[in-house]
């Protein structure tokens, strides 16, 4: 494989907050959504949209819940997105020759 | 700055297909279209936009000339884009952990 083909970067991880928001999930066990939130620096509506796509490439696991009344949303990568992302990691420092 | 902020990626570098063209560049000194193309496995008219944004931002010089009756266009990063791709390097790698 040619180490420059763009297309060996997973099109899925590669969006800047989709990244930013992998990255937290890889250093931390779980992590809920208003803490992701600042973490990126994402706005509501913008992570709702990318989380869905991590969750529907199955790359993230979520868990609703009510902690007393107030609902919380938590995250934790899969099996899966954990694979994905070395994978993504491995790829990308070879395509930026680090 | 927060290192997962993923606003503080450059976005004009993060697109996949500038992201692999900017990687062929910082490893030699100058890049003929065709060569660019086969290296990143873009199509002509997908390339054509991309080193156009990288030129636009002053990224990139471009030098168009005939060889015998050939037009050759030929790419090269400018000091801005050499000093944009360092500092994306390193946000990157701060953000992904390495």
């Amino acid at each position: 494989m040619n180490d420059f083909d763009y297309q060996q970067l997973d099109d899925i991880i590669h969006s800047r907050i989709r990244l930013a928001v992998m990255s937290v999930l890889i250093s931390v066990e779980t992590a809920e959504f208003n803490y992701l939130k600042k973490k990126v620096n994402a706005t509501d509506g913008n992570l709702s949209v990318h989380m869905r796509k991590l969750e529907d490439a199955e790359y993230i696991n979520v868990t609703k819940e009510f902690v007393g009344k107030k609902p919380q949303t938590t995250y934790a990568l899969t099996s899966k997105g954990k694979k994905a992302f070395e994978l993504y990691v491995a790829r990308l420092e070879k395509l930026i020759g680090k």
